[in-house]
């Protein structure tokens, strides 16, 4: 079975500037495909030191990854290592530096002399463009050995191991399998969670259960070894099965759906619009909604409310709730919601406010307290939360995602 | 001058499944102590592994810092491998165990009989206690080479570090000073920045100047080495001041500044208000300066105009206009900040509308196609932005990073 290697280029790596999330991402997206990566070699931009990690590298796998170190300056010297270690000369590609050029004039730049360095690539390697950078990626082989190199860039790194290494990847040998699934659930802590899941988490159990949690959600990462491919799915489906059976509402999606493609779904299929009025997550909800492609099908509008002015003035909320109650207050979530559906005309609103901090909170009003409001089929439920006051990154983000949650358990009913 | 090398131990390292942030936190530490990284490894828990890493790490550094592989069960190998290296046997600590025995009884629980294993440590090395774990780690050395063995939990590992080892590196020796500090630009690609600044990116260079890039934003980092700290500082800073000199307004901020937190502080000294009214990045901005702690203080509100309808009831942007010239225009683009800034009475108004994608594009207005719309003290300018089409994410956050430029650029001036 082929094995992989990885090495990640870049004296940011080495100097505590930048963690290397490249690597694990393609160690990841390896092992679903059943390649085992056998060792990971960070290194700074230093020739003799990337060519002594890719000859290591070449003594454990078979396919060895490369990443940075493509770009136009003389830091970016991967190219020339790369060619040391096969023993060839860096050759000019004409037709690429009029890609990189064609890459600049399209954006209304002039091309620097510098980018010329990336039209050389070591003599006999295939070339792998970017279509969302300048520095265009190669796979060249010595002996049994594939080296591919791609650049540092995490989106383009990532769209060019997709696009042009998985596909042979897949096509290459693979007997064994590793089927790994993801459960999504939200709603609930680890420990919940694990206490349901009860005997199905043990250690040394195939499938393997793991559970990373982050914002709040927990991911089931399930993995199932198998030599055959279709027993190691029927035993994941299974599993699959039995999780969705213990944890019930928990569980919000599968592998990659995100909440709000869960929500976008629900609202595709009712054929139902939305809206949102935010004060302290500040246009986050509205964010995360609209990063789903087509979402325009059903999110009409989002009003971010942040001073007591907006709310008043642009959103209709009356002066006399907010004097009364406070900005952060049940009756201000009911009336925004409430507001944002009449001005609208959509089916649901679903409306934000609450202490975010670091300032601002009180003892009866701490930073962390937000109430989330759903107006839908008429009927507006305000719900108040109380969320570790961690920072005010956490408190928005759990924050829009508890609403996206409120919306998808009452979509689903 | 001493070097480190870092050794993470681990196989979920190498799925996928787990980021290794402990080297880079590591290094990071290591760094403003001076001390330089020279390589990380990423090894599984494979005993051969762990001592092939380690002396190819003791080939290259006289401080060679492990982490994991230190817990009680089978594949916690960390302690047998560095013995090998060492060429020592494993010794077993009655008091260690009874150490361990403690620490589960406080907790109310009974020890595993395989905590034994934790006892076990290299004959002759140091061990380093874990106030808030089971294992212990230890100080070994090797002629004049340091390895020192930390738990890989990072919460264990940082105060393993932080009480026992860093005090140990600061006595030794160490004279020469490496002293780091970051540019931030947005603006200008890779290689215009790198040919503007020439000569000062050479290799071998002190300070030594690494650029690294992302979402449109490129940093520099500047690394001075001196045997003395306030001289590598007064190199830094001569550094800073030519950089800035060559790149002129593409310099946006220094070390950790983020756009939203530069373009806020511009708001909170000329005391300005500002709204945001956006149609393809639908509550991007407003997220983006609303994460900055504060920014109530000159936010006001915003608009997520994300349907044609909701252009025209809510932010009153003419029919007539958009039927005219396309939502995605610059007529409309110039009309949403009108609108934003008359009826909110906010000082700024700035307005997005564009084609993020996947569909929606044509040959005439393509994805990637963006109107940015800047009204500021009566005058309204629309640029239009043709961004390459490499996903909605990125589409949607080169657009709000480019507003939040622009107006940076009209708040400098």
């Amino acid at each position: 079975m082929k094995k992989a290697c990885i090495v990640s280029i870049g004296n940011e790596l080495l100097n505590g500037q930048t963690v290397d999330t490249n690597a694990s991402w393609l160690a990841g997206r390896l092992l679903e495909k059943g390649v085992l990566t056998a060792g990971i070699w960070l290194v700074p931009d230093e020739k003799q030191r990337i060519v002594k990690a890719i000859q290591d590298a070449s003594e454990l796998g078979d396919l060895i990854l490369v990443t940075g170190g493509l770009g136009p300056t003389d830091d970016d010297l991967t190219r020339d290592a790369v060619a040391a270690y096969l023993g060839v000369e860096l050759e000019f590609h004409t037709e690429i530096l009029r890609i990189i050029n064609d890459f600049f004039e399209r954006r209304g730049r002039k091309m620097a002399p510098t980018n010329r360095s990336q039209a050389y690539f070591p003599a006999g390697a295939a070339i792998l463009d970017n279509p969302i950078g300048t520095a265009p990626g190669f796979w060249a082989r010595k002996k049994d050995i594939d080296i591919v190199v791609m650049p540092g860039v995490p989106s383009e790194m990532k769209q060019m191991f997709t696009g042009h290494v998985l596909p042979s990847v897949e096509q290459s040998l693979l007997t064994a399998r590793v089927v790994c699934r993801k459960l999504r659930c939200f709603g609930a802590g680890e420990s919940d969670i694990a206490q349901k899941l009860g005997n199905l988490m043990e250690r040394g159990r195939n499938p393997l259960i793991n559970c990373t949690c982050g914002s709040g959600e927990i991911i089931l990462h399930i993995n199932a070894a198998s030599e055959d491919a279709a027993a190691a799915l029927e035993m994941i489906n299974d599993d699959i099965a039995a999780i969705r059976g213990r944890l019930g509402e928990w569980v919000y999606g599968e592998d990659d759906q995100s909440l709000p493609e869960v929500v976008g779904n629900l609202l595709k299929k009712r054929h139902q619009t939305i809206v949102t009025a935010e004060s302290c997550t500040g246009g986050l909800l509205a964010q995360m909604l609209t990063e789903i492609p087509g979402s325009s099908e059903y999110l009409l509008a989002g009003w971010v409310t942040y001073s007591n002015e907006a709310k008043i003035r642009l959103l209709g909320v009356p002066e006399k709730i907010i004097a009364d109650f406070g900005a952060v207050s049940e009756p201000v979530a009911q009336s925004m919601a409430v507001q944002a559906a009449q001005k609208s005309g959509a089916d649901i609103a679903i409306a934000i406010t609450g202490i975010a901090g670091p300032d601002g909170g009180t003892d009866e009003k701490p930073v962390g307290l937000v109430y989330i409001g759903v107006l839908m089929d008429g009927v507006c439920q305000v719900r108040e939360c109380r969320f570790s006051a961690m920072n005010r990154h956490w408190v928005r983000l759990r924050s829009a995602l508890t609403a996206l949650n409120y919306i998808r358990l009452r979509l689903e009913v």
